[in-house]
């Protein structure tokens, strides 16, 4: 493939997980109680969001600290087994970490009942 | 209160944790795809436990560690709240954590649907 082809067809995919992303984005945000959506990078850093920046930088930082963190146990405990999800649940909020291959969706909402 | 009254009070609490506790472990242990349940100390030294000796111990050490971890992040995105569940989804198995102000109960169980 020519290397122009590569660009296009790289291009192509770029757009293509904007788009997933946007739809991701718009179908959890009308859900009820969620507060907030953000996408990162494996390494925390902020893809998009609905928070505020701030908000979004602080949840990159510590949440994909302790999403990483979470699959090295799940690791140590058991080699072929593989983190997909984590759930925080605190007095105020429910954090949820889904882990994607290449990102982390974050989504903030009100404590859900059981 | 006397001394010797004192301890009694203590040794008659200690003695109803203990009863609560085996009361916790057989209601949770008889649930459907529930594979082990682990009672620990904040800083993850075992109290009693259903699955091996060296599976708990591991547990211990690393599930007490991520949420000690988790507990200061709820704290440092917003001081008033507080950690109370976690929840680990893997591809094998789902490992929850609840948080209770002197113990740790850890669950193992074969992922449920959500």
């Amino acid at each position: 493939m020519s290397s122009r082809a590569e660009t296009t067809a790289d291009e192509q995919q770029r757009q293509q997980q904007q788009v997933d992303i946007e739809e991701t984005i718009s179908r959890l945000e009308s859900k009820k109680g969620v507060e907030s959506v953000t996408v990162l990078t494996k390494d925390g850093r902020v893809i998009r969001t609905t928070a505020t920046t701030e908000q979004s930088e602080v949840h990159g930082k510590l949440l994909s600290k302790l999403a990483r963190d979470a699959a090295d146990i799940v690791e140590e405990l058991e080699p072929q087994d593989e983190l997909s999800f984590l759930r925080i649940r605190t007095k105020r909020h429910e954090i949820m970490v889904a882990l994607d291959h290449s990102y982390l969706l974050v989504v903030v909402q009100s404590p859900q009942k059981d």
